[in-house]
């Protein structure tokens, strides 16, 4: 028993792989159940087993990467935020670690995108709470900030959170739409403009 | 000649009525260049002689609604301006005449999201043309602001414009995927914060 879920969990992550190499290279229309199972070299019905169709292997694709990518992206913006002090660059560190995932892989995130923004349950539940995870984490890093009188006291830090999400899809599609070849650097002059604040007539 | 061309411009702007209801009452997928046909009256062919396919069909009939939107929009935010003379009413009142327009048509809005988002040229380009003309106006009505003294004068105006759309985007996207019931108010919030500044030690 042991040995077969083993086996199980091997396969599974062979079809992963295999379905990620081919979105990347023969794009979402270019890709098959029967394709994937030709090159893991799986029977059709065994990728059917683990997954109920392309779009279900896409997501479950994307989502595996997507959660080791925040893992590491998690660490090190909580380093940055520790040495440096500074909530910009700390979430300048989170969104860097996702862009440079999607630029390793730029035909499977315009699937993603295209596929999961509109996503249907279970996986818009579960990219929904990727999404909520690291919303919690920008929340708790200008919570962090504002304790040590970066953000003014009365600053709202989990709209702070939506706003960083703003932000960050808005490069990513302007990316993925060929508008701008540096998502990151776009992305940061949009934080840097929502941290300066721009009335002047606020009191401080 | 002359009536030839009034005719066909009748039969296109019928056959563009007849799919946006379509679109709206039986969604992207229930939807076909038949079913519009024979709705509107007319040979499936006459349908294909205006539009390339239901992809085609569902850009135009977006895009003329949007054009319209887009044009009462202009006028109502430049009126706000003058009147009211606050940056936040005439960008608040931008957003909210295409959200009004969303919100009377939330399965076709679903459908331009998820289709348009990602189109294929020549509709990438007239869809990035007309966000070209919003933005050009947001920057515009922030030039002003800041003659006004309401923004810095170091304050970049075009960056302004791209926030107002990220806000845009994610508000309707929050909106769209249910997380939201009211993205005009979602995206006010995030318009204030980002005008308000957060940052305490800038120089004033």
């Amino acid at each position: 028993m042991f040995i077969r879920t083993e086996q199980k969990a091997a396969t599974r992550a062979r079809i992963l792989e295999t379905a990620r190499k081919q979105l990347e290279r023969d794009g979402y229309d270019g890709t098959s159940i029967r394709s994937v199972a030709g090159e893991a070299k799986v029977a059709a019905g065994t990728v059917l087993l683990h997954f109920r169709d392309k779009q279900d292997l896409l997501h479950a694709a994307l989502f595996d990467d997507l959660e080791t990518t925040w893992a590491r992206a998690r660490e090190v913006s909580e380093k940055k935020m520790q040495k440096k002090g500074s909530l910009e660059r700390a979430l300048t560190a989170l969104a860097r670690a996702f862009f440079d995932y999607y630029a390793e892989r730029p035909a499977l995130s315009r699937a993603l995108l295209r596929e999961s923004l509109f996503a249907a349950p279970p996986w818009s539940q579960r990219f929904a709470a990727q999404v909520a995870e690291v919303h919690a984490h920008v929340a708790q890093l200008a919570g962090a900030a504002k304790s040590r009188g970066e953000l003014e006291a009365d600053v709202d830090v989990a709209l702070l959170g939506a706003a960083f999400f703003s932000f960050y899809y808005f490069a990513l599609m302007a990316w993925l739409q060929g508008g701008h070849a540096h998502p990151l650097q776009f992305f940061e002059r949009l934080l840097r403009q929502h941290l300066d604040g721009l009335a002047p007539r606020r009191k401080r």
